[in-house]
């Protein structure tokens, strides 16, 4: 009997105590041992979370108890969440976590520390889809070119419905946080910072390379307007919040941002709150991983998974996939100002003459040359100008929209989207 | 330093061979130990395949050389290929096989023969899409609902091809065999006994239950005419060649045929000769899987991911997922004539009066109710009648078609297509 503490028992922790029990039946086939919660920690012992497992709001009951096996961390944060599962491995417990924020700042310390003992963490990337799994066993015979994925539900839903219904942003985003799927504060969705987390473990996986999001870029979709799904739907694209990893020679790209991209890619089909990866391989070509990215029993399914795995392997593989230095040891991270791109800008304009005489002056000037244009009439005798470009580099592009910003004709500061 | 033996260095062993030197930094990163390919196994002694590895036509080269850690076995067939994985699991070397015929036949005694000693075959399913991986580990927490492949891309290319770009079925056959996609005798492919096989593991890892191809229901898609491309264009539906295991209380139905399917489920939008596979679990939901399913380089990902797991693993996990009896024992196969669905039928008429009377009575009397009808004029003053169904029962739609090939006005065997 192989038994469980579960550390913040919310909506994922109780669907994890609830899957053990409810399909105990192939839990216990596949595991080939009996799995039981013992106890569960939470900040609020009133509560009643209808499970009949011990409840204490002290951290130290599991990781002292001798009689358990394993620590599920779901109670979230960094710092905190570190010192509980340093504490878990040290007294020789097996961790699964589905805590991104504490594997996108400590996952290679927690991989030093956990040499002999387990740590999973399957539930920290796109919830349900098994994505760790493919990464780090499935795909493991190939240098990665690149991951793209929409690893957001909020986001890809409200750039899908901002699509398909012509709804605003801000009406949108309203209608996300009253169904649930955004916060009251939506910063950490919509900013891009949650993708951001989670693409920084698929590219230690990948490529061995470290990084903390202060170090990439990372922007949100707070920016894209009706004009812009308009334009991307004029010329064949979606709009998704993209998180991306890309390799050139011996740097490594990481960055998460709002992204043009043509509607027959695989990964512009995903719509809705469901998360998808995009995963081209040198030998697989590309291959591509759809399912539920949030949601308590999605979560749940992948923490368990893991357990499961834990039961009937032990520590079978290294947490982050390699046993020595990978290539990882000769990529870095390239900077961001040297990325290149196709980039859609959408300058607004007084509807005078010589606008574009000027405008193609800049563009030039910083080594941009155009690829279409579509100018649309909009509020008081202005005009916005939808441009997309051919490959440029991200410093020119960042340049010439400060440069457009001073001109006396244009209002506010140029939109810019990147074409992936 | 870890040695492995190609048995078979065809298509695949060649990208086997290749793969482990091409990418041999990241491979022994990940696996912690270096691997080379000792010797490989071929038929014919003189054709350069421009490796340099040692090469004989002997297999007990192989089998009996203490210093080959890992078999791999490429051969292909059923009966030569048991005795050969036999004795090397029995000489105490790991196994690593693309062979699905192998498998759709003897994965049951395999796996009791390789209780101790680590025996995979990710290759054997969906080419280079880690679903084995996934279905076995990664949704291991969940009762599987249904699982629905396109896992010959063959028959996808065609049915692509026919639909996107009006093709007839004989001519876009040829057009797949001149590009190598189908074999001169196409039947292995386009009959379904391909996707057939690849199910049959699937249905293991999924359910435990044993079934052997001639088990189940397998129909191809020589059927598919011009016409029903045309009705299930018109009522949004792609056709596709579709492997589904589907659980209904303590059964499983297990099945492959050709099936209309609604254009905006996500499996209906994997096109050309790429494979996906769709699996339900009952807490994870849907989760998808994409990739190239054959190609000698995308196999051979699979089939070295296998030979990195077991070197940094060992046996890790039993071979089909499931440590003691699972539901399985529980679990029987569906007699195909108790299968539900929506049908789809073409029947050719001579355009008369009091057809449609007579077809009716026909639908009525066998309990099976209309839900849309078309008709088309056709050849030499008949018609082509496009009829699709309500939910009904397999027996009954067997025994309505039986009956209209009967009927004096109705020419030639109704074409059927079950509706998903």
């Amino acid at each position: 009997m192989i038994k469980i503490g579960i550390i913040g028992v919310g909506t994922v922790g109780t669907s994890v105590a609830n899957i053990l029990k409810d399909n105990a039946d192939v839990i216990s086939a596949r595991a080939g041992r009996d799995i039981v919660v013992k106890s569960g920690v939470v900040k609020n012992l009133n509560k009643d979370r209808g499970l009949d497992i011990k409840i204490t709001d002290n951290v130290d009951d599991i990781l002292d108890d001798d009689e358990i096996d394993i620590v599920v961390e779901l109670m979230g944060g960094v710092d905190e969440a570190f010192v509980v599962v340093k504490k878990a491995l040290q007294n020789g417990k097996a961790v699964v976590t589905a805590n991104k924020a504490l594997l996108a700042y400590h996952r290679y310390e927690l991989q030093e520390i956990a040499q002999d003992i387990a740590f999973e963490f399957e539930a920290s990337v796109a919830g349900g889809i098994p994505i760790i799994c493919a990464l780090r066993d499935g795909l493991s015979a190939n240098h990665i070119e690149s991951i793209v994925g929409i690893m957001n539900g909020t986001c890809n839903y409200m750039m899908t419905e901002m699509t398909n219904n012509g709804v605003s942003y801000d009406a949108i985003l309203q209608e996300a946080q009253y169904l649930g799927y955004a916060e009251a504060d939506p910063t950490f969705d919509v900013g891009g910072y949650d993708a951001a987390h989670k693409l920084l473990i698929l590219a230690s996986i990948a490529y061995g390379i470290d990084a903390k999001p202060e170090d990439i870029l990372i922007e949100g979709i707070e920016n894209v307007s009706s004009e812009d799904i308009a334009f991307a739907k004029e010329f064949g694209y979606a709009i998704k919040l993209l998180a991306i990893a890309k390799k050139d020679k011996n740097e490594v790209e990481l960055r998460v941002h709002a992204a043009l991209i043509k509607q027959d890619e695989m990964i512009a089909k995903i719509d809705g709150v469901m998360n998808g990866v995009s995963v081209v391989g040198d030998k697989v070509g590309e291959t591509l991983y759809y399912g539920a990215g949030a949601g308590g029993d999605a979560t749940a399914s992948a923490v368990v998974a893991n357990i499961i795995d834990i039961v009937r392997s032990g520590k079978s593989t290294p947490m982050l996939g390699f046993n020595r230095p990978m290539e990882g040891d000769k990529l870095t991270l390239k900077p961001s100002e040297k990325i290149e791109s196709k980039y859609y800008l959408r300058i607004n304009v007084n509807d005078e003459a010589g606008v574009l005489a000027k405008l193609s002056k800049l563009f030039e000037n910083n080594s941009i040359s155009i690829e279409t244009m579509l100018q649309r009439p909009s509020e008081n005798s202005s005009a916005n100008l939808l441009i997309s470009t051919h490959i440029a580099v991200e410093k020119n592009v960042k340049n010439l929209i400060n440069e457009i910003e001073r001109l006396v004709f244009v209002n506010g500061r140029p939109a810019m989207i990147r074409i992936i």
